[in-house]
Formats: C-alpha cells, structure tokens, sequence
C-alpha cells in the first residue's frame, strides 16, 4: 500500500501532513510512503529526514500521487478553477484524507466523487472519547491558543509579568481569554505562565471550573441557559443573554491590556463579541487577537491577514492560519491524528487499508465513496 | 524651570524620555514641564495623558526646546550633518541627559561645548548602589533580556513548554543563554516562565548561584580567571579560555532549540560567541536571538535588522534596538532613570536644577560643562 504525502500549495499553509515520526509508523506497519521534495520544509522536516524514516522522496506532486492508495492532506486540494488541479493527480480509488473543510466547500464533493476518490474530512469526526487522538480541531486549536498569546505580546509594548526593577515596579498585564474552548484554556494557561492576571468567559457555565483550575477568574452573567449542544461545542444564546453578555463585557474590558477571543460556532460565521462601542473604550495600546477572525470574526474592525490599529490605539491581529505559525509542532499534531485515525484500519497481516464502513468515524468523515456523495450533511442539504 | 520633552526621531527608536508618572512628579517639584505634540504616541502615551498629569503641548521641536534648562532624551540628537540639527534649538546653558552614547559619539562632545551645553550621559553612570535606581542601562537590559525571548518565539515553529496532548506529548524547548548580565538572567527567567529546559553560561564564575536560583543548569569551563572586572562587568578572557569554551559550547549548542546571547564588553565590539562551524551543527529550525547585534554581534552570521536563515535552516535574528520593542515599559522606566536622577538635585524651595559637580554621579557622566569638554573618558583620550 502506497501512501502519499504532497506539499501544502494553498497560501499561508506551512504545515505538512506527516512527520519523520509518523512516517517511521507506517513503514513500520508495512506501507510504503512517498514524499513531495520540499513537503516538510517549511516545517522543518528535511528530505532527508524523512527518507532516514522509510520515506521515498518524489520530485514533484504528479509523481508522489501516482498510483497512491492513500494521499494525506492538511488542507484541501486545490481545483482546476484555482489554476492548479490537485485532484486529477490522484488514481481512481484513492482515498484523500485531511481537513477538507467540507461544509465550508460542498462543491468540492462532486469532484471528489467524479474522480472516483474516497475524500474523508477530518474536522467532521464525531466528539466521542475514542476518537481523541484523532481530532484535528483540538490538537490544532490546542497550539493556537497557546500563539495567540505569544502573536499578542508580539504587538503589546509592555511585560507581561510584574517585574520588580530598581527603577519601579511594572504591573502585571490584564488578559481576557473570550470563549473557554480548547484554545481558550491553552491561552489562559500561556498567559498565566506568563504572569499575565487572566479572566475568561464563556457561555457554557461548565466551564468556569476549568477556568478556575488555571488559576483564572470566570467573567459571566447569571442565566439558566446551558450554552452548550449536546456534543459539547458552544451554541447561538438567546437576544437577552447576548445584551447582558454585551453589557457586562463592555465594563470588563476597559481594564484589559490583551483580549483573546476564540468563539466559534461550527458551520455557522463567528459571533461578533468585541463591537465598535466596546473597542472605543479599550485603553490605547491595548491588542487583541482574534483567533476567529477566518471565519468572519469576534471583533467588530478585525481584518482578515491584517494587525488593525483603531482610532483609540486598540491594535486587533487577524493572523491567518495560526496553527500554521507553529507549524513543526502543528505538523506533528496532525500526523499523529491521521496515523491514530488510519492505523487501526491498517491490515497488519497485508499492510492494506480496510475501511471500516460500520464505523461512526469513517460514516461520519467520509465524503464520497464509488463515485457517489454519501455524507449526510451534503445529500440532505443539512449544515 | 522648565523641562522639555521632544519626541525621538532616530531610527527604529519609539521610546519617550518621560511618562504621564514622571511628568506628574516634575511637576509636584514645582518644575514646568513641555511635551512635543506626539512625543509619546509610539510608546501609547498620548498628549492628553501628559496634560492631564500637568504638561504643556508645544507644536513642534522648536517650540518644545526653546527657552528649556533641561532636556531630556532617550537617544542623543541629531546633528546637521544628519539633515536636522537639534542641539541648535537648545538654549545655551541648558543641561541635555539621555543614552548619548558618549564613547561611541565623541566627536559630539565638541558640538555640545559649542552650544554651551552641558550634555550627560547616563549609561556612564558610576555602578554603585546608589545609582540603581538611575540605571538605563539596567532597566532597559531587562526588558530586553524578556523581548529576547518573545523574539525567539516568534521564529520558532514549535512550542516551548512540554504539552501533553490526546495526540501525543510535546517535549519541552531547550534554551541556552549566553551572557548572564541583567538581560540574561531576565531572559533565563522567561523561559522557564514558558516552560523551557534552560541552560545558560558566563565568563564570570559568580554567576552560576544566580542561573541556579532561576531555576536553570549552568554551563562553564573550570578556570582560575574571575571573568569579572573591578566595575562587575564581563572582562575579556584568555585565548586558552576562550578556546575551552568554545568547545564547550559546540558540543552543548547541537542540542539547543533556542540560543540568546547578550555578550557585551563594555566600549568594544561583541565577542563572538558562535561561530560558523557552531552553526553548522545546530538543529533545522533551532532560532538565535542575538542581543548584542547593534554591537558589532555575537553570533558569525548576524545581520542587524534581519532575520538570517542559514543555509541549514537556523534563523539567527538581530532586531534593532530591543528595547524599544516594549516601548511603553521601556519608555517608563527610562523616564523613571531620568526621574531619580534629577529628583535629589531639584530644590525643593525653587524647583531649579542645581547639578552637584562634586558628586560623582554628574562627575562620571557629563560630558561638558560651560563651553569645554570635561569627561575624563574624553579629555585624556582614554577608553
């Protein structure tokens, strides 16, 4: 079984789709793996490495995707509309797996299927226990909460611990982590260790414990709405809880020096939590990060790719692809995910990929299969 | 008496010489105080902050200067042969104190005579206990041992903390510090903030309790040389230690995923401290921040202003002027320096500056006084 690792093509990605670590487990588990020259580059994985792991290098995409069985992806491949058509590399069979963004791209299936390629997004695997350590979302949100805090003291001109010097003391910066996911809990941890005083919010009350747990302060409006779906992600609250919300975020973030917002709500655009009124009330030389800011934004003046300077002198960093900033780590992380996810259907006898078309976690990724669209959020129009 | 406050126009330079705190306690001292409009914007102090702690706005430069006993600068002015002349707008008799790097500038000192000013320059400051809470040099040393660290992380594509995540561990950075003066030991105690593994090492055997109290493994070779001079600065060492040390260090730095070096020998230019073959070794996306760069460098291939990627993948970074990269800390406690300086000569009957040229203080660092040239560092050619 060949497996096939091309370079990322799509701007401001310099993640790669497996590790010398995770290539060594393949070969270990009787596949062959060939690499793009270059793939791992911008991540700091060399040719050589790879090869020193088991890996054939290919000169270029065409020739790693040739007759390959599996092809791993961070992100989608790019179209003939795009100027380059990634998917016509690929032989009939094949199955593509990555985060193919799927709600965001429906179109895409149709090209998948025609071609004849088994297209498994990742990013729709369901949240249950087993499939943890195959969860992209996390592993990746994980690394951006935690440089996002670092992207912030990037553009703040001050310390963020209190230093004691001999000429007076510097205060401890104020950070305010909005939206408790996976990110939010790792940039409270980073600005903690940092020395930074942090409160975070968060619309599902279960998480002020582990807001707590940090050594953070929880920042919230008493209601009875759980703010939670039953899959544990944050859902849309009512009109009334949004105004408190509002109200009350707008006396807190006066005082903030750093504001991390991290709120996203899948399929849906980001929810505005930092609007026009607010940023005029924010201290000059205030910065914010908005990690949701590729899909639409928490913050009212954010620019996608841009570091915005208010007219109060509130700077709001809209970073690109931020686990990609992190992208030898990242790349790691999103290795191991899609080894975790492949290597129990991997035939230790043959080494072939089996499939398994029982399992919630390949019913739930897999997009195409034999030439026919199967997900059930692109068949019944769902979202 | 009146104090002026000219905004800075030297290149990649957004400090300010006082803060809405220190105007606030010139003030209280009965001075009159001047901000040129803007002055502190590059640092988030803006005009109505020094109005409100008691300033006046002037329009411009000229206006700011005219008719000032005193005023203060981050960096020495520019001259006509630069395209602006700033000493031209200062009265004569006025006293002029800032980093005028003296020794490096003394052609300056001519100028200063000229205009009859009397210029001080305050990195010559004597180091006695006295003099701490005086000491630019110091104050701004730490923060830019903290920013070194910061700066590193922005280059560096993985993680310095260890993280246990669902899709595997991620083992901590190793950061080695070169130099363990007040930037050094500030830069040690930020990355074990992170989390980081930290080593670090000096000339100076007295350091290591330090390194150790920090939480970090200190690495040097056996020598009977103190390291140290009379002043506690780093002293250069002999061919032999220095030989030791460098292959000391070669062995250590092939492990290393961060280096800082801070390496200054005071009125010379930067040793070297990794050379050619020691990068050589070093790791594919291992990042140096080297903190004596505008010095001439530490590390063989630094460039001032650029990141350096070499040809095997170690980025050597050598930002212009750290300090200024948290401006508004930098800018507050250098304001704070200035402050304490000036505070216990200012009558406190008449709000006038009355220099004690008795004091070792105004003795060790001005530079001219009523027309000539009076340092000894300047008259006697010494160094």
């Amino acid at each position: 079984m060949k497996i096939a690792i091309p370079r990322e093509r799509r701007e401001h990605e310099k993640r790669v789709a497996a590790s010398p670590d995770t290539v060594k487990k393949f070969v270990g588990l009787g596949a062959e793996v060939i690499i793009e020259t270059g793939a791992g580059s911008a991540s700091s994985f060399s040719d050589a490495e790879y090869e020193a792991a088991g890996a054939k290098i290919a000169a270029d995409e065409a020739a790693a995707l040739k007759d390959a069985d599996i092809v791993l992806k961070i992100q989608r491949p790019l179209t003939k509309a795009e100027g380059e058509d990634e998917i016509a590399l690929m032989k009939k069979g094949a199955v593509l797996i990555g985060h193919l963004a799927a709600l965001q791209n429906k179109d895409l299936a149709a090209d998948y299927a025609k071609a004849g390629i088994t297209a498994i997004s990742l990013e729709l695997l369901p949240r249950i226990s087993r499939a943890q350590s195959m969860d992209i979302l996390s592993s990746q949100s994980n690394l951006a909460g935690y440089k996002a805090v670092l992207d912030a003291t990037a553009e703040y001109g001050r310390a963020l611990p209190m230093m004691m010097t001999a000429a007076g003391t510097i205060a401890p910066a104020k950070i305010f982590i909005m939206g408790v996911g996976v990110a939010g809990l790792q940039a409270i941890a980073t600005a903690r260790r940092l020395g930074a005083i942090v409160t975070a919010t968060d619309v599902r009350a279960a998480t002020k414990e582990q807001v707590e747990s940090l050594g953070a302060k929880f920042v919230m409006v008493e209601s009875d709405e759980t703010g939670e779906t039953e899959g544990g992600y944050a859902k849309e609250m009512s009109e009334d809880y949004k105004k408190r919300q509002a109200e009350l975020v707008f006396e807190h973030i006066k005082k903030q020096d750093i504001v991390i917002t991290t709120a996203l709500i899948p399929g849906r655009t980001a929810p505005i939590l930092i609007t026009d009124e607010m940023l005029a009330v924010m201290k000059p030389g205030s910065v914010i990060v908005d990690l949701a800011v590729e899909a639409g934004g928490n913050v009212a003046q954010a620019k996608l790719g841009e570091v915005v300077t208010t007219a109060n002198g509130v700077k709001i960093v809209g970073h690109h692809n931020v686990p990609s900033r992190l992208a030898s780590d990242a790349s790691s992380l999103f290795a191991k995910n899609l080894f975790n996810f492949l290597n129990p259907m991997i035939d230790k006898e043959t080494g072939n990929l089996n499939l398994n078309w029982e399992d919630e976690l390949v019913t739930g990724t897999a997009l195409t299969r034999d030439g026919n669209i199967i997900h059930p959020q692109l068949t019944e129009g769902g979202n």
